[in-house]
């Protein structure tokens, strides 16, 4: 039980599954160049728990059994387990330098969502189908991706809808059995879907009773009937201009999971129909998963500080004061960040029976992080310089014409080699893309999902503070 | 031992002080209308002592004798003793209405730093002396003032500069001998120094060889012959035109201390021309009151919020986009400022011996207040409108001719009465004032020098991620 | 025809008016310690009209009798009348010493106004009304305070809600006979109406069907039977704790103005049910008034900056590094208000025959006051330092006990007076107010109120760069 | 005399420039597949003079001879002149999507500057050189590209400091003689260099007596010996995964421009060891070309604010609150860059004889789009969400296995074809790129060398407001 190796993890890929990548129907996503650098990435969870050095922090007893399973799947009890698990997601991500293995963590946050809820129901079927499915992850240690942003169609108008240009814009149970049912839809952006063994599909905002179809949420091996996904085209691998570095590159792409009316057995359900719950769901999921969000964004957020330094010293002005000033914005920045995820697990709350991180707190983490990214980013291109853009590239450092002229030209401080400042530039332009910005404002939902979790979670806090207001006013109610 | 009463506390102030306040020359600074309302405000301390609901927060046992001292003299141990002297100081100033008591608190944080500074500078004299003062201020409960910020003259010029106007703009060692020190200068806006049986005075700046008798520190008794205090007007009771409200004012003033040729006894002096080490004393105690500024600065925060959501509620606005955004910004910065001023305790580090609250987090904190307290005051201002400053006053409202209009026409949201929303202008006027911006901003040292701190003391955290950096950029030193 | 003398304009409030001021009744406003220093303020407008130096900018011809009459009155035909009538305000702000007199320049916007809406409605009596009425003001040379701002109440309510806890939180038609009309209701923050002939109300909003007898606009005599003011009290003197400046003290009081079952003759009724036409009238009034605010901020704007200059020069630090981008900022700041209240002239519109400064230009030079306002504050109580508000009081410069203290300690950069430092730190206090802020904020609309206006005038402008957008996207249609 | 065609311009550049590009040194630049979009971006110019719809803005009667010439080598007598040729640029540019030609525009900058600098001077021989190649140039309507950043090395150090790894990271003399002089050195991102005619080289710093030598500026044939092009590789077709776009790409390369011991003949020397006039020619340049940048970068934030527009109503979002205040902002930002660079006409300043945009306002144009452009971005991004980098490809709406999906999943609102909406994100992604980003802050200066000038450009403006503030506190002196 509980514990399978890399090979197993990689073995178990190839199960059939649909996937499209840059229009092309993928045979074998373990031998697909792009595909690979990405279950390569997610691998790094299976590799932690078979290195010595990283068992204690991937691996714990399961409370049962004792034998042992992935930290990610065990249920924390306290804040000692929460803060173990932070420090788990930053390490694995900080080994992916940058970039998280994403095939547990989240399937985690929405087997505890799922969980959570359940006991919040008090449905005794939902209970026992999330305890059983929890058990079944820990004892196959599967990789799990979490479905939840529908494609949404008008953003304005409700899933049920009659405006809507077709009612499938959110996945929708379109007929049930004795067996199970038969859902129709499509999720957008859903990380690392087209390599992980299971999905686990929740609804991704408030449902009414119109709505009462779309209050669905199920889990489901990837290879299901029906399940197609279009791989969005990741960079895999350094360009013929780019300077060879000798770390593998780390990566993932997402899908647009289409479920083109998939069959999912009663066991498997964690929703159906209540669409009172599509909210406390959302919510519990987000809760959790804003706080592994604010977790993985702290190695990157470190290394793009220690890029605008390095770049900095290598151009001579890291003595500047108006530099100096910038590097400092930075360090508030990585500490508030850490400081502030931390601090949610310190503070937790209890829910549906279950220790979470400080759901204001992780949201105000996950907030801080997307919300000054760009001003991070302008700081560090500011520090680098316009050289980012314009640099001489590999193959003019290479062509025995022109390498002396870049050799000569594009030194820095003295004593720093030329390279080093080429290659700084380099990582740079691969850290500090558009699509990290996006995905700084977008990925784990959008900064104004924040701000509303924010304040809907803090309204009895308000409420004290207010009351506080009144009595120094000196208004007696 | 250890602890004293109120009344023994005010008695104790009788001690032939010299103190002017608007030009006059006070005799008892107990008696004196503005200067009392400051004495009780300081006097807070004592009382918490006295109170069965926070004796457990107030007083901890002697480490030695186990009598009861005040926690503020008790030297920390660990996160969980910092922890609670934050709820202590936090509690304290909640009792205030937003003012912190003041009179032991950086006293505690100055004799910490005295502590520390002698245990890194090694000199048997200035340990023992140190470990004595602690001991004699524990066994009398007494109140300390910190005295830090000379008048400095050209901020550019060094204290010796001959280019300063005269050389005592800094607080200097003008005369010695076996008995003791003469010293001269003058510190700027020392807070309740006008009622604390004891100044403790140290540099507030690094020092040179040439600065060497600027590199002073010592603590004397604050009638001590030579030392003449100015005070800053306060407001120490409503006016005529405003609501009366039946909670007590508090306040503080701060005095220009003038040293006119003081002598300081030997066993009190805590730095004498070590140069090298007044800058290890200021930011000991920097990084000590840093984390005591971010403390006492959650429950004026907290009041903000708290008047800003009155404030719409009463408007009727509380459900506008805009409105809530910006509610939802107050929450943001209370939030974050609370979780840094605890993320700083369970952080801590050893200096000297003694565990301090994380100083790059602490400054944070302090900084994250300072840096964003005007928009938090603009917030309000918005959210309650134009009125805040043209709404008619009390004796309007008393006014039997104009009071109906005011009452009629004043009205906000149908069941608010009218005067409880004027209450609330004025309770937003007197929290959210000029001085209190100037406060935020210069109280603790000023956003520039918590920024500096940051930087200083991240260093080395700074290189761990330029190495990281530096790795992935593939670059081989 | 045209022009009256300072004395003329002081007589003329000798006219039954009434006022409250503290609770008091007011008999005769030209010799009430506070409103006569308001009054000062107000009659600079006539001040300017009789100094060569200014007789320019100040007095035009009539464009038909060629006599004299102030320029504030006469309908601007192109873009260089508007930037002259800029210059005169920005000129009348500089010798009220940051304060704009406010007795002819909001008449000017809220009589244009009226001119612009009636020509747009096309009905002949409201445009014969207003020209007549502008004839009047022409020819008597009369100072005119305009009321818009009703009390509201419930501010998400409409004005005939009947949530509202009375009819009346908007100013209303009661009755209506052949003769004229009765109005009841109350306007607040009414600036400079206790010492202007002439009351100018509008409504305050869009308004529906519902509203109709809110849809009301007239002109006034101010002394009107049942129209009571009551004051907001004021700065009119400096206090004994601050040194004397012997420039006179200029400031305004607003008003809180009700309107007690008031007639009004039909031939000074601009508005009376055509609801549709309350929105155009306030936007009118709100275009134009908006301009104005931008212009009379200027100077102050410029003053906050020498102040800055001052004090960082006073302090030694001017040519710190953080401090000069402070010193930068504040520049950037002014000049671009400046550029953009002259482009709104350079760029403006015709509305109603008549051409007023680009709406959204206009808005955005307020909005870039308002908005950035606070921050300018803040960066002056940087640069000046916590003595801002400890400093010693004039009295303790006084008394010979502590002069020499003062003198000796609080210099700053050899050979800068300490006096003139002190002085610098008074200047700013009376400046950097609360209320200050609040104007800042409030004054002329709130900021929300801007953005929206914003965002309206642009609708077309931005519908023509989505097109633009959709061409270069490749989008067919 | 003085215009040439399209045809003759691309002829003219065949002429044994040595050019790299991705490593490999290209024959004949103008069929050259990138380099070849490039110069049809610079042509655009020349069309423009050909086309009746530009001719009036394009072309000006020379002062003299009457004949045609290019408006850009036209020495401006006055506003109207700036406010036209400001017309002109914004023009191209929008005729370039959102690129400026930029082979006559910076041409004209630096040739302005040489001009009004030789006039500073006064040194005849440097008039009349700049005099006759301002002839040369109109006579020839040649492309110019002004090549001013040096590499710098330590940018810390001064081109003459023995620190410096070697003394060529600066253009110097290395000999003179008779004839003309040598220089050696390189410059950075040189926009253009690869396909324009002539390339003028000026300093990009003061100078002090030591490098004297540095101190040189110059115009020479871009295909001189010794002259040698890296160019960066840019963006010249649309990928395989991109949706067609029929209108053509534009896009500029700069180069790293080589000196490797370049001869220069007298009668092109415009500055050689004159040290105290490298500033004022940077200087005024600098003034000329943030005037320029401010203008051509108009079209470009009109197309972003499009787009988010666009996409908005797209999503069906663009009446929610969040998503108007942020076009709200969007608009704000635009106008304020077109208010700003008019206004720096509108109230220009005469240099050496020769009218210039105000320098302080248009470094501010200037400013005000690069710090805060990384805002709009990010407004954009937020607006669009996170489909902008995880929509499917094209290739994935082409191949009919998926096409159905991607049709029926990616639609928004209903109405809005599903393709309208992957174009828009494609444009978003191409306009809102880290080199955009990088650009914004780097092309023209930085944001750092605008503040700088703002701040000492305004000294005696802020001369003037401290007097005023001296004046008001009651500073005698």
């Amino acid at each position: 039980m509980g514990l399978i190796s890399v090979k197993e993890y990689k073995e178990s890929l190839k199960d059939g599954r649909v996937v499209y990548y840059e229009g092309q129907k993928v045979g074998d996503v373990t031998t697909h160049p792009a595909l690979k650098v990405c279950i390569e990435t997610g691998a790094i969870d299976y590799e932690m728990a078979e290195t010595p050095e990283y068992r204690d922090l991937a691996v714990v007893a399961h409370p049962k059994t004792s034998e042992p399973i992935t930290r990610y799947y065990y249920t924390p009890q306290n804040s000692e387990d929460l803060l173990k698990r932070h420090e788990l997601m930053v390490t694995a991500t900080r080994l992916g330098r940058g970039v998280i293995p994403f095939i547990h963590d989240v399937g985690a946050d929405v087997l505890n969502a799922a969980n959570i809820t359940a006991n919040m129901m008090g449905k005794k079927e939902y209970i026992e189908r999330a305890e059983n499915y929890r058990y079944f992850l820990q004892k196959n240690d599967l990789s799990v991706a979490c479905a939840m942003t529908d494609v949404k169609g008008d953003r304005m108008l409700r899933p049920s809808s009659p405006k809507q240009a077709h009612p499938d814009y959110y996945v929708r149970v379109v007929d049930k059995d004795k067996k199970g049912i038969i859902v129709r839809g499509a999720k957008a952006h859903i990380t690392a879907a087209a390599y992980c063994k299971e999905l686990f599909v929740i609804p991704c905002r408030n449902m009414t009773e119109e709505d009462r179809d779309y209050a669905v949420a199920f889990a489901i091996p990837t290879n299901t009937k029906g399940v197609v996904q279009i791989c969005h085209p990741v960079t895999w691998k350094l360009g013929a201009l780019e300077f060879p570095v000798d770390t593998p590159i780390r990566n993932h792409t997402d899908s647009l999971v289409i479920f083109d009316d998939v069959f999912v057995p009663w066991e498997r359900v964690f929703l159906c129909g209540e669409w009172q719950f599509a909210m406390p769901l959302v919510y519990n999921f987000a809760y959790l998963h804003r706080h592994t969000a604010a977790s993985y964004r702290i190695p990157i957020s470190e290394v793009l500080l220690g890029a605008a330094q390095a770049m900095a010293e290598y151009n001579g002005i890291d003595k500047v004061p108006h530099i100096r000033e910038k590097i400092t914005n930075l360090v508030i920045y990585v500490d508030t960040l850490k400081s502030l995820a931390r601090a949610s697990c310190m503070d937790y709350v209890t829910h549906g029976g279950i220790p979470i991180p400080s759901p204001v707190i992780s949201n105000i983490a996950k907030y801080h992080f997307a919300e000054n990214f760009h001003d991070c980013v302008k700081a560090i291109e500011n520090i680098a310089g316009g050289l980012l853009i314009t640099a001489p590239t590999y193959k003019d450092y290479q062509n025995p014409e022109t390498k002396e002229y870049v050799e000569k030209y594009l030194g820095g401080k003295a004593g720093i080699p030329t390279e080093h400042r080429l290659r700084m530039f380099q990582l740079i332009r691969r850290l500090a893309t558009f699509e990290t910005e996006v995905l700084a404002l977008h990925a784990e939902g959008s900064i104004q999902a924040q701000r509303m979790t924010i304040y809907a979670e803090s309204l009895s806090e308000i409420e004290k503070y207010k009351k506080w207001a009144e009595e120094a006013a000196g208004i007696k109610k």
